[in-house]
């Protein structure tokens, strides 16, 4: 981020809490899209596991250009908006297994996370997969 | 949209429920944006107020090309995409009062509606604004 010390805590608070993220960047056709994703908010970046060669994987891996935002669903709506620049990483099966447990057991909680791991685990050989970092330019917080 | 016959029904009853938008767009920037946005799925567009001159009011004058989203808080997650084209249009004062009177009954119920109204209208002359009319290009509908 260019002035991290800026940020305002409040941004900071709601990308803490485990609340699906909106990806939005620009697709293979040209049109942007929006997809729901559970991301992690770790030091100062965004990061979001995913299966290889997803199209939203192959559509940042050509233009790394994206945003994520996050509201709250009872007004008034805090809202978080970020944009930056995102990189599509080559995720090792060891990785991506540690990274999917640790956000299923954010997103779900420690019973339903654990339980959702092992079905998405098919055996224990999920296989290699990506994780998209995403380094914020802008953070915005604002009430709505 | 291109084949209206095909859309998946479920897809237009999570459109019709009073979930927030997660609306996409290329910002002045360059960058893609994404903003929670109120919405009404009337015939086969998506409509939005706004009021004039906002960032993605502008935006969007510039590029229409645009993407809204929809999901559900909770596992299995239902996840409706929308990409199309958008038009940003004059809304006359009346007309104005109309769409957020219905749109705020909407996303509120009836009496936080009114009393939303009521603040919203500032003594009975909020002014002219804006309507953004996406029309759908592609809708998917899927579950994750």
């Amino acid at each position: 981020m260019h002035d991290n010390d800026a940020m305002d805590p409040r941004a900071a608070e709601l990308l803490g809490r485990p609340i699906i993220g909106q990806l939005g960047f620009r697709g293979l056709d040209g049109y942007p899209h929006v997809l729901p994703v559970w991301f992690e908010y770790r030091g100062s970046e965004l990061l979001i596991a995913s299966p290889t060669a997803t199209y939203k994987g192959r559509a940042l891996a050509k233009d790394g250009r994206a945003a994520l935002s996050v509201s709250t669903v009872e007004r008034p709506y805090h809202i978080v908006s970020v944009v930056g620049d995102a990189t599509v990483e080559h995720l090792a099966e060891p990785e991506r297994i540690e990274f999917i447990t640790a956000i299923a057991a954010r997103y779900l909680g420690p019973d339903d996370g654990r339980r959702y791991v092992q079905a998405w685990m098919k055996g224990g050989h999920p296989g290699d997969g990506e994780l998209i970092r995403l380094r914020p330019l802008k953070i915005n917080f604002y009430l709505s």
